[in-house]
Formats: structure tokens, C-alpha cells, sequence
């Protein structure tokens, strides 16, 4: 009736194990009387120690009562009605799709991870692990450390026009918690509502929404963000923007509409979220200074080294007017405490070298080279296939924006698309209004290979070339508004 | 009128940035036209190609129009008139109290920091950086690498009772955002409720909150949370519990609440949330079983490595029911993606080669030590006091809870602690209900060394014995009930 239970573990625990299983079942119901240690201990041909000791757990943990005359009994309500716990595989239906390698993907976003170096952030986490006192293994702060914030403040102000203390930085988990965490210490009872880029990545709405933002689109041109068409009612709590590369348009806003957004911003006591994700790749003149430098106290500004340096890190931070560090740093501890610590040392070591730096300008390199072949290479295919190409947005970023005018873009075409070899994503997937950019589609490069990009831009174009016209819209230049 | 802008940068940033300055605040107005770049270069002794790039700069990012008959005139719009953006220092109200080294902290939840194992960690992660292919520096997927999601299911069926698949298995950023993406992924429209033990930590209440919970708290005594007082409407989405080891009590939960728990559960459709932040370190007999084993489908399980190994690395992770895998997924990489990468895959290494089970067995010796040392200084010097002591809870984790029957702490015997050189946090408060536990205190040991403990407990039972008596209330060793 009791047997050692299968699997790991010493003859006490599976004995263990098998008892628990031997109650809980039913087999013996409370009150029974469990087998003598010595009957059971000649039964099992173990010894009767290991039998002592598995019915004094059974004892403290409450499945048996033992008294010294008779024995160990089962007690009260140790049963417990058995469901079906056998381990069922996971439906094929749940998890994120992984990505194809037999495709040539275009998606954006996607840094070289080939260009990660390695070696020299060894020798930094060593230089951390070697070096660093106990209580750098034990809880930090939420806003991160001392010496990283020191090194991204230094930074910011030196290559994105930035006016900051170190107090005022948060180091983050990658954008995406900077996004929430900023939301989060923004959105008030009276302040819902969040204004977004009309064209934008869902999953940037999607973030917005779960924190309980009311999302507000706004549109884009190409230009950024038009402040003119921003609402007066209810008043933003923030107007979220991308305004060195806006994503997916690749536009970059000028210092008029700049300012007339922190104007906007002032008046009505909203925030700017200046998302400046991947700004340190421009190719023609050097980064446009961020819009926090021109307004500390009215903008929130998110950096990020997932695309400079690696996503795998999950390294990004936000530099915050000083009204909002004590909130933000609540919200952050609220979110994850704060980040991973050896990482952070590792980072600002590499930073207060001066490895970032030139990691990124041997980067620059090599996505200016991608960009200019995918570009070439989409114009010579166009011009052979005979269609129309514009390539949209600044000479900017690791992903590139080609319209083709007068052509409308169905699902059809994404699957042709897919069925000749390559993966490209419409604008339209990022438009709430229907119809809009449906001519678009958004084209990463920074992760593909010159090969890659040249036979890529190819498939494109032939896929593009049998791709059905606009219906009863003009191909202008203009971008479509929402309805 | 226009000089070059202090501070970093060549020439030619720093010619645009005195420049932009100038424009911003209006020191020219639109139309106006600027000097011409011979007459700019000879006055500020710079060359006149560095004042040609500085216009031109100026003309692509709007402040300036550049014809080539009349030169460079000021655009509209590019004037933003002056807030006070001089950087004021950081409020001192503002950020999280540092812990102070002049007192003997009893701060529950901290571990050992000088054991961890920083010159074996080293080594994984420079196995870890030397064999990893570029893949592994890009984006990865939200449930964590497959190496530790194996690792991890293989530990908990071995060490903890539970059973699961790796597919079950979600790596997160420790235990806070564990909580947050089960509370997200088990809240719905009809189901807002979250019922809490009664005292906890106020942390987790916050979290539960902020993911939108109705905190509904139920109490605890020597026994755990107490299934017979669980709510019937409304049905709660979820019961967080610590069964292994209640923070603040140390209870441990037998196994008639345990089964009463589940059938709860399955009755109401609520999950069970099962905390098990510290149940490694057990000292009398072998750890409890996990609550997860008993029921994998009705039962989410949260494990740490911040008490094991350390609180600095982040990580920590959710065994899921199957049902739940889709969901939590997605609310983790909505909240940062997936952890760190190369963490995850040296912490599968540490793990796999049997480092991490060697490790807590080494600090688990530690803890033994200090709690027995610390019960018996208490002990030692109530007896010498002459007053009344009880140690509750199991002999595990990294803290215990010291009654003082009879007394009643207030405010200035706190203050008269920390004073003596000591500090002690009150259980009352994580108590909801006033009054309840007002003799109790709550006493880390995780991080305190042989002396530390030793003084620490001759101060707290000297101020204790200093403290008033409990008013209108017997001492009697039933814990209050909330009113």
C-alpha cells in the first residue's frame, strides 16, 4: 500500500513522497492508522531511522498525529480530490513566433548582434567582479547607480544637447519600462489621456494602455508630429514623440514644430516623452540635439542602448525634470526594484572609457554602408522594374521607410512577399486610420548582411511591381490624414 | 553677439550651439538676416568652412532659410521664450533613506553579501561570453532562455516539490515584477479582487494595487493564512500566500490549510499565488513542498535567486499552469521584454554544475548559525530582564519575529532603539488593522555577523523591557484578529 515514490531524491524523500501521495489520495482515510515503523522499515527493507524520520515530517507538517502508544494516525482533512495533474505540452498557439532564418526579414529595429563586443565587456564585468566591495552584491537603489548615471548624464550632454544632473537620470530595463515607468508617474486621476504619433508601433499604444492611458493619435508628416493638430480637450497628461527619427516615418522635426510643442506643453501642463531610440545613427551632419536640452523641466527624456550596444542587455534610462525623479523612482522600485547591478558597473566603466563611444562610431560605419546599399539597391530595382520609389525620412537610424506611389499594399502582396523569400512590414500595421500609408512599407537593415540586402531590395521591388493600384485616391506626395 | 558655446564639443558645435542660443532667445528675430560667414569667421577667428557647416546645420534643422544672393536670414518660429532651466540640485525629501552603517539594522530580506560567489559567477559569465553565438546579443523571447527555464523546472521538481515543464517556467526581474505580471495576467473586468495576508509586507500590497487589485486581507496566525476566513464574493482573481514561511510570521502552513486553500480555489475559480522568497533555508528538517506540486493547474509559483544568491542580479521566476503561459508572456515582455541575457545563460551554467545547490547549502550553514545565535542572545538577555519573550514562526528564512507578551511598542521606543544603536521594524506595521501585533518585531539576521547580533539583541531587549504595557488587552499567545 505505501511504496518509495519514483524520481530523485534519498530513500527518505521518496519515502516521504510516497506516504504524502499515499493520504492525499484517499488511501488511508483520517483516523487509519499508519504501518508501524518497524513493519514498514521489514517491508521496504530500509532502516527504521529513515522510517522515524519520514513520519516525524509527516507529524510537523500535519498529515499524521503521533502518539507514543499508538502509533502514527492520519489526521483530519489531509485528502485532497484529485484532478488531472498530468503535464500536458504547451498549445503550439502560445508564445511569440520565432523568427525565420531561411527568410531575408526586414524587420526593424534588429541591431548587428555580430558587432557586439564581447571581449571588451569581459574585461569590464571582470574589472566589476574583481574589484567591487560586498554591498554592490546586495540591494541597490532604483534610480541605478551612482557612477552610471554619472556617465550617462556626462554623455547625453555631450553628444544629445542634454542639460542634466545625475540626479536626474533613472537607469531602466530597455525603453519599454521607461515607457511605463513614465506613464505610470504622469497619468493622474484628472490626467488620462496620452497623445501618440499617428503613425506608431502598437506596442508602444499598447504599454500607454496598460498603465490606463486613454490613447489620443495625433498625425504625422513628414515633419513629425504637426503641434497644430493637437487637442485643447481633455488636457494630455503627455504627447509621446519620436522627433530625431520618428518611427516609422523617419521623419525629424524641425525647430518650429519643436517649439511650438513645448509651447503646447506648457500651456496646458502636459509633458513631452521625448523617445530618443535610435538617434546616434544619423548619417548626413551630426545628431540633432535632443528637445530636452531645450526644456528640462517640460520634457521626459528615454535613451536607450539596445540598438548602440546590445537589446540583450536590457539597458536603457530616462532623464527626468526634477519634479518628477521622486515619482519615477517609486515607480521603478514598484516595477523591479531597480536594475541588475554588476551590468550597470560594466556599463559605466565602458562608458568613462570611452568604449562607447567608439563602439558606436564603428556602428555608425557600418549602418551608414547598409543604408546607402539598401537604398541604391531599391532605386536601381525600381527604376528596372519600372514603378515609382520615394524613400521616406532622414538619412537616419537602422530602418528605412519606401513608398511606393500610387500602389496599395494588401495581404496578398505581404504573402507573395514572404513566398519569394523575404519579410517586409507595412506602414499601414502602425496607422489607426484605415487606408493611411497603405503605398508604405518599413524596411530594416541593421542586422542584414550586404548580400542579404541587395537580393532583398530585389524581391521587394518585383513583389511591389505586381502589387495592385491605389482605388480612388490621388498618389500625392502628402501623406494620408487619419478620417 | 553671437560667441562660441562654452563646454564640450569642437569648434564647429560649439559655433551652432552659440548659434542656436542666440536664435532661441530671440537675440535675432525672424527675417533677420545673420552676419555673413566671411565677416562670423573673421571675427571669431575660426575658419569659414566651419561657419559655412554651422549655416547649413541651422537651414536643415529649421532656424535658418539660406539664399545664395542674400544669405542667412532667421526662420520663423524659432524663438522659444525663456523658462528658468538653470539646474537646481535634487529636493533631499526626494529618494529612498540610505541605510545606515553606525546602527545595527535588523532589516528583514537581506542576505550575505560577502558570500556571494563573485569569482566562480565570473567564470560563467566568461564561459558564458566566450562560446555565445552573435544571436544571443540580439532581442530574445519573453519567458527567458530555454538553458535556465531547464534549469530552473529541474531544481523546483527536485528541491521544491513542484512539477512543471520548462514551458511553464517565466524568468522575471525578481519577485516585484513576478507579482506584477501574475496580478496583470490574472485580473480581468469581473475579477478585481486580490486577497492578501494580514500582516504583509506593504510592498506587495502596492504592486498588487497598482496592477489594479482590491486588496481584500485575510489574517494569519501560527498556522498561516486561514482558509475558513476566505471571502466568498467577491470571487477573488487570486489568494497571495507565503506558505512556506509567512513574511512577517514565519508561520508555515500544514497541509489541512493547504488543501483547504486549493479547494477554495478551485471552488471559486481564484488562483493560488504562492510566494516562496525564502523556504531554501529551512533549519529543522527538510524544506515544505511547494503548494505547486499539490495542484500545478490552480497554483502560480514564485521563486527568487535574490535570497540565495543575490538581490543584484534581478532574477527571479513564475511556474505558470499551462492555462496562464500565453498571457503571462505577453504582460512580461509588455513590461521589459525578457531579462538579461547573458545572466540568464551564466546563471543556467551556475546551476547545471551543481554550484547553485553547493552554494545554498553553504549559506544555509551560515544562516543556521546566526538565527540560533541570535534566538539565543534574546533569550539569554530576556531571561536576565526578567521579562517575557517568544520566538515565533519556523526555524527558516532570514529573519524571525520576537513577541514581547505584555508590551506595547510605540513610536519612541523605536526612536529609543535606533538611540541604543539598533534598528528593528514593528510587525504592526504591515498590519491593516491598528493594534494588531503591537508587541512584535520583526528581526533580520540575514547580514549581520556574530557581534552585530550578539549587541543588537542586549540593546532591543533593553529598550523592550523599558516599554509600556499593553492596555486593555491580555497577553495572551493568540494573535489579534482585525477588527
Amino acid at each position: 500500500m505505501i511504496a518509495l515514490a519514483e524520481g530523485s531524491g534519498g530513500i527518505g524523500e521518496r519515502l516521504y513522497r510516497g506516504l504524502t501521495k499515499a493520504i492525499l489520495e484517499g488511501r488511508f482515510a483520517a483516523g487509519d492508522r499508519l504501518p508501524s515503523t518497524r513493519g514498514l522499515a521489514a517491508e521496504l527493507g530500509i532502516s527504521r531511522n529513515t522510517v522515524n524520520a519520514a513520519y516525524a515530517r509527516l507529524e510537523a507538517e500535519g498529515y499524521a498525529l503521533i502518539e507514543a502508544s499508538s502509533g502514527a494516525r492520519v489526521a483530519e482533512g489531509a485528502r485532497l480530490p484529485a484532478v488531472d495533474n498530468s503535464l500536458a505540452p504547451l498549445p503550439a498557439s502560445v508564445g511569440f513566433p520565432s523568427r525565420r532564418f531561411d527568410l531575408i526579414d526586414f524587420k526593424s529595429g534588429l541591431p548587428e548582434t555580430s558587432g557586439f563586443p564581447a571581449a571588451r565587456w569581459l574585461s569590464a564585468l571582470s574589472a566589476v567582479l574583481q574589484s567591487a566591495p560586498p554591498a554592490v552584491f546586495g540591494y541597490g537603489r532604483p534610480e541605478g547607480r551612482p557612477e552610471l548615471r554619472e556617465a550617462i548624464s556626462k554623455y547625453v550632454g555631450r553628444y544629445r544637447g542634454a542639460r542634466c544632473s545625475p540626479d536626474q537620470v533613472l537607469v531602466t530595463a530597455g525603453t519599454t519600462q521607461a515607457i511605463s515607468v513614465v506613464a505610470l508617474a504622469l497619468l493622474g486621476p484628472g490626467r488620462r489621456s496620452a497623445v501618440v504619433e499617428e503613425p506608431l508601433t502598437a506596442d508602444i499604444k499598447t504599454i500607454l494602455a496598460q498603465a490606463g492611458a486613454a490613447i489620443h493619435p495625433s498625425p504625422v508628416d513628414e515633419q513629425g508630429l504637426d503641434p497644430s493638430m493637437l487637442p485643447r480637450r481633455p488636457r494630455p497628461a503627455l504627447v509621446y514623440v519620436t522627433p530625431s527619427h520618428q518611427f516609422p516615418l523617419g521623419s525629424a522635426m524641425p525647430i518650429q514644430r519643436r517649439i511650438a510643442l513645448l509651447e503646447y506643453a506648457r500651456s496646458t501642463g502636459a509633458y513631452v516623452v521625448e523617445d530618443d531610440y535610435d538617434s546616434e545613427f544619423r548619417y548626413e551632419g551630426p545628431p540633432l540635439p535632443s528637445m530636452q536640452g531645450l526644456d528640462p523641466e517640460r520634457v521626459v527624456y528615454i535613451g536607450t542602448f539596445s540598438k548602440t550596444l546590445s537589446p540583450a542587455l536590457r539597458i536603457g534610462y530616462i532623464i527626468l525634470p526634477l519634479a518628477l525623479v521622486g515619482e519615477a523612482r517609486k515607480r521603478k522600485w514598484l516595477s523591479d526594484i531597480h536594475n541588475p547591478v554588476i551590468d550597470q558597473l560594466a556599463l559605466a566603466r565602458f562608458m568613462e572609457e570611452g568604449q562607447y563611444a567608439s563602439h558606436i562610431s564603428r556602428m555608425k560605419k557600418l549602418y551608414r554602408h547598409r543604408r546607402e546599399l539598401l537604398a541604391a539597391s531599391l532605386e536601381e530595382e525600381s527604376r528596372a522594374a519600372g514603378i515609382g520609389l520615394e524613400i521616406l525620412g532622414a538619412s537616419a537610424g537602422i530602418h528605412l521607410c519606401a513608398r511606393f506611389p500610387g500602389k496599395r499594399l494588401t495581404r496578398q502582396d505581404l504573402l507573395a512577399l514572404e513566398a519569394a523569400g523575404a519579410k517586409a512590414y507595412p506602414v499601414a500595421a502602425h496607422a489607426l486610420s484605415p487606408g493611411a500609408w497603405e503605398d508604405a512599407l518599413i524596411l530594416g537593415f541593421g542586422s542584414l548582411g550586404d548580400d542579404e540586402l541587395r537580393r532583398g531590395a530585389g524581391i521587394v521591388v518585383q513583389v511591389m511591381a505586381n502589387a495592385g493600384k491605389k482605388k480612388g485616391r490621388s498618389s500625392s506626395r502628402e501623406p494620408a490624414r487619419p478620417a
